[in-house]
């Protein structure tokens, strides 16, 4: 039966549903809740959905208002005109017949649903930053003239029991006109109880704010509800920094080599947000100027970079970042244009290498508030590991490269429509069996694809423990490439969009050794400084985190052995701790706190790196048990 | 016997020497110390002074290095082939032969001088609202490789107890390449002791910053040393508003009947305030970045304005300003090219026509710590009024007219070469005797002038008490212009350089009645809502308060009787009070408290203001007696 991808926003839940099924029942399936009164007969028109159209290539599908059923008289019956012009569908009545990405307005919603959890899973409770006060004043007169502000804050004072306000300087330059366009009624927005930010006349309940995740690779901005806690809006962009490097290092030597690299690269990332505000606002129908306040994660180079702070020193022993604790930064200091007073709040940065980024992770995850002991994997274009629990906490950084990105492997690349994202390979027959994001033909493997290819090569014996192939092994797939290396078809050149095998190489296994090799000897390393021999849970983050397979990834050797049930995937975490940063203002205080708290570990100055590392290489590893995938080991030939 | 005006910077001081003595002798005589270790022999050469070439409007003079005698051979001698060319003279052999601006450069300021009482006579004791601090840290290693931030805080702790400093964010962005540059030390600007808002490589110990008075009509700048106090550098201009409109109604009126108005006004500002940021800088040979602090004052308009705020509501009933108390913004929120750090001070605001340049000149009089009772009466395009003590202020604006400026009068002009500003009416003959300003053939009259015209005028019998003239007095000076209206000539055509008899006409009167009974009134009704009938001082600010002539001020009745002892002139108080602000931060928050103290009296709301406005347009006044002055009004014929 053919399946069809399915994403419901603003949730961001997704799953592949049999083609036929309703949009209502697809949602059902993933666990989204779609308002309905008549069960699904079509009488109640409750169930309003718009289908976003276009190509969304950060979950791999195209969305089009044609993979859905022709509508139906009960649908035209239910939708005004200028909802069927805006994709308004209802979702009893729209049946898949191929990808969709769908958002629920709020009037559609569920109500069992609570919109707080629906925002990506999020728990946490809403306390964000900035405050919205509606205020209604006396007008002067001339017996009573006094000035606008002093007027205002009296009634902040006497109404909400606000004291010691001031006010910020775009604030204090609309107040005046703001006072008189809403008749002396006025919506105040506050900034930790002790800045206004903002005046608009009247009464504006409505509080927004975005969440920014600033990857090496890909940017995410969230524009957030900070009442409701809801994220309104998502949009994502390739960094566009990636011209000037595709990875950290690259970037430094570009701002180092280049008098102007610095601001270029800054204007780049301040150009591309100003890029997601835009979008992001747009389709919610508000304006920039309504985000109010922001918080951004991003590794160390980018925080510096997104700051126009020189990034140089970050690659010079000893690596000090500019600074660790977080940092409050009006937008307009920055060039984005989202409200002038909107201040953005940056996470702080543990190390040089583990940055505001690894912060947003510890803060989704919360290990400092832990009793067990976590091992916090998040696999980015750059591998940083969190151990501990609330009474010490180590982390380190480990150069992974981008493999597992895709990046360096023959036939890498991003987990895009056309790449191999799942990989079986029968261990009698050595035929394989993979599947391909968007139902199309394969043109390529993602980074959840390689690690599935290489743990299943293994398993089939197909190459051995030291990552070389073994020539014993008989099947058409393995043979030798024009230089006489050998490699391994995952797809043939029939089944594949681009007219070639598809291969896995030995250097893509090197670069996939090195890869795990650098994150097991991390964990490794950071378990022996913490002096434990196993962790009570393993929580791999990153953008592919979601859909790495927990087995494969055991089997290859990224962490040593632990019970495979305590190993969850959590994916972007980071940009969860954005949200969570920008929802609830006391985790800013407390991340400030772990993060001075949790000590940095430099692997390359452990006497044991070197060994560690070449051992670590081999799958899963030369000398380590793996007794919890014992039999899975045991199974392999040879 | 020939005189020339003799101006030395940096103290400002000024005065009309005989041709023929020497800067040095004109030093001693005007009061102002140059070093001089062999007593004027021309043998220490200790006495090095620069002569600034140009025509300096605001002083009135040309200055030119020829208006000295030609350079004596002992000159010669003691000045290096740079310094001459550079216009430097020994002030013990240059003769003053005309006008001439002289630099006093620190090294040949007479030891005896306290460089702070030299820059306009301040007496403040020195806290700015920035200190720069010193700090030497250990470089980050690999075994401490703590961020910049951190690194740097911890050790402006330990050395200098700054706790919980935060830092701005250009500073943060400055950070880590001056820490590098300076081989980690630097030099850490810090505001209020709570914030970072500038780091430099080394160490840099000189701390400037720009006092500024915007006035309707001219903006003045002065470069300061936080450090000393001392003033630098002065420059003055236009106010670059003025195009808009001469006085505040009228620039109100350009910003509600044009959209761009406003802006158009705030860059016509921030541009000019930038001019002289340059200047001053060039001049001092320093960087506009070098500019750490401002304080700003000007009227409520004026402020409002600079900040970009709408001065609409000034301008409506029932007035109120934007805001009363002081408010800092950063320099680079207004486009002000100082540093990018630097914050700007505006002082407080009393109400809509009692601005922080009344603040100012409160902050320099300080009426609030007296015991006895104070009228200070600050004359501008708008003449504000302050009256009270330590226990009680009160204080109104007069809408004087901008006569006392030399405005709406026939042969007004601002005080400028050419203009008269003393006049000598023989009671007598009715001859008249004059000064112009600039040892220039007359070519109108300022505003010392025409209230010295008025007052003699007056005196000689020429006009009555109402105003009029007097048709019985006998001179040729008195006639009818074409339209048959009398006028009194003080300049004959063939003594000016317009060719043309300079004179004062009829409405040239009325405007000095309309002008001079609003003060009065405003004095009086102030008075009675007070309870007094007679102050103990009387103080006249205001850029020409310096050269207004006491007795003619009261004889034409321009505040009521008192002792002419205790009638002092303090010339421009708000600047001083912007400066003040700008060197002790102590004031900042005094001048707080203060403005909410004084009472705000609304005039025109005065039941009795008609008919006190009415007697007082009176030369003196219709019925108030002036015992203080009886003997010369009792002289005037008729």
């Amino acid at each position: 039966m053919t399946k069809s991808t399915v994403i419901f926003q603003p949730s961001g839940r997704r799953g592949r549903v049999n083609s036929g099924v309703t949009l209502r029942e697809a949602a059902q399936e993933l666990g989204v809740e779609i308002e309905s009164v008549c069960g699904g007969k079509g009488t109640c028109g409750k169930c309003k959905v718009v289908v976003h159209e276009g190509f969304f290539e950060k979950y791999g599908i195209n969305s089009r208002l044609s993979n859905l059923s022709p509508m139906t008289d009960s649908e035209k019956k239910h939708l005004k005109n200028g909802e069927i012009a805006s994709n308004y569908r209802l979702a009893c009545a729209s049946r898949v017949e191929g990808d969709v990405l769908v958002y629920i307005p709020e009037e559609s919603r569920g109500g069992g649903q609570v919109i707080r959890k629906a925002a990506g899973e999020l728990d946490v409770s809403l306390n964000p930053a900035i405050r919205k006060y509606f205020v209604k004043l006396k007008p002067a007169t001339l017996e009573d003239p006094e000035g606008d502000l002093e007027r205002l804050l009296k009634e902040l004072e006497k109404t909400h029991g606000l004291r010691n306000l001031k006010i910020d300087y775009p604030a204090a330059r609309e107040m005046p006109e703001a006072l008189r366009k809403g008749g002396w009624e006025v919506t105040v927005t506050v900034w930790q109880d002790k800045e206004i930010t903002w005046i608009e006349p009247g009464n504006s309940e409505r509080s927004l704010g975005l969440a920014v995740d600033i990857g090496t690779t890909t940017v995410v901005g969230y524009l957030t509800d900070l009442e409701t806690g809801e994220v309104i809006e998502v949009e994502s962009m390739m960094n566009p920094q990636v011209p000037y490097g595709e990875d950290v290092m690259s970037r430094i030597t570009y701002s180092m080599t280049h008098p102007e690299g610095l601001k270029e690269m800054h204007r780049a990332i301040i150009k591309g947000l100003n890029k997601i505000i835009s979008k992001v606002t747009k389709k919610a129908g508000v304006e920039a100027r309504d985000i109010l306040e922001l918080a951004v994660v991003g590794n160390t180079c980018m925080h510096h970079v997104f700051l126009n702070i020189n990034p140089e020193y970050l690659g010079l022993s000893p690596f000090p970042p500019a600074m660790h604790s977080s940092i409050d930064v009006k937008a307009r200091d920055l060039g984005l244009k989202a409200n002038p007073g909107a201040n953005v709040h940056l996470l702080p940065i543990e190390a040089g290498f583990v940055g505001a980024d690894n912060m947003g992770v510890v803060v989704a995850t919360e290990p400092h508030k832990q009793d067990k002991i976590l091992l916090i994997i998040d696999i980015g274009t750059n591998g940083e590991i969190v151990l501990g629990n609330k009474d010490r906490l180590l982390s380190t950084s480990c150069a992974t490269g981008p493999a597992f990105e895709g990046a360096q492997i023959k036939f890498g690349m991003r987990a895009a429509p056309g790449a191999i994202e799942r990989v079986k390979i029968d261990p009698e027959t050595r035929e394989v069996e993979y599947k391909v994001i968007g139902d199309a033909k394969a043109r390529g493997i993602c980074g959840s694809g390689i690690i599935e290819a290489v743990a299943e090569m293994f398993k089939a014996g197909i190459i051995k423990k030291n990552g070389n192939f073994n020539p014993e092994v008989k099947t058409d797939r393995l043979r030798k490439d024009e230089k006489g290396q050998y490699e391994f078809v995952l797809a043939w050149a029939k089944d594949t969009s681009i007219n070639k095998d598809i291969t896995v190489t030995l250097a893509d296994i090197r670069a996939i050794q090195l890869a795990k090799g650098a994150l097991y000897t991390g964990c490794k390393i950071l378990m022996k400084r913490y002096g434990v021999d196993a962790v009570d849970k393993v929580i791999l983050a990153g953008a592919f985190g979601n859909y790495i397979d927990k087995e494969a990834s055991m089997v290859i050797g990224m962490f040593p052995d632990c019970d495979l049930d305590k190993v969850v995937a959590v994916g972007n975490a980071a940009g969860d701790g954005a949200r969570i940063a920008l929802l609830n203002r006391d985790t800013r205080e407390e991340a400030n706190k772990v993060a001075r708290k949790i000590k940095y570990v430099e692997l390359t100055v452990d006497k044991d790196f070197q060994k560690e590392f070449m051992m670590a290489m081999h799958f899963p590893h030369m000398k380590d048990k793996f007794p919890h995938i014992k039999n899975v080991l045991d199974r392999i030939p040879g």
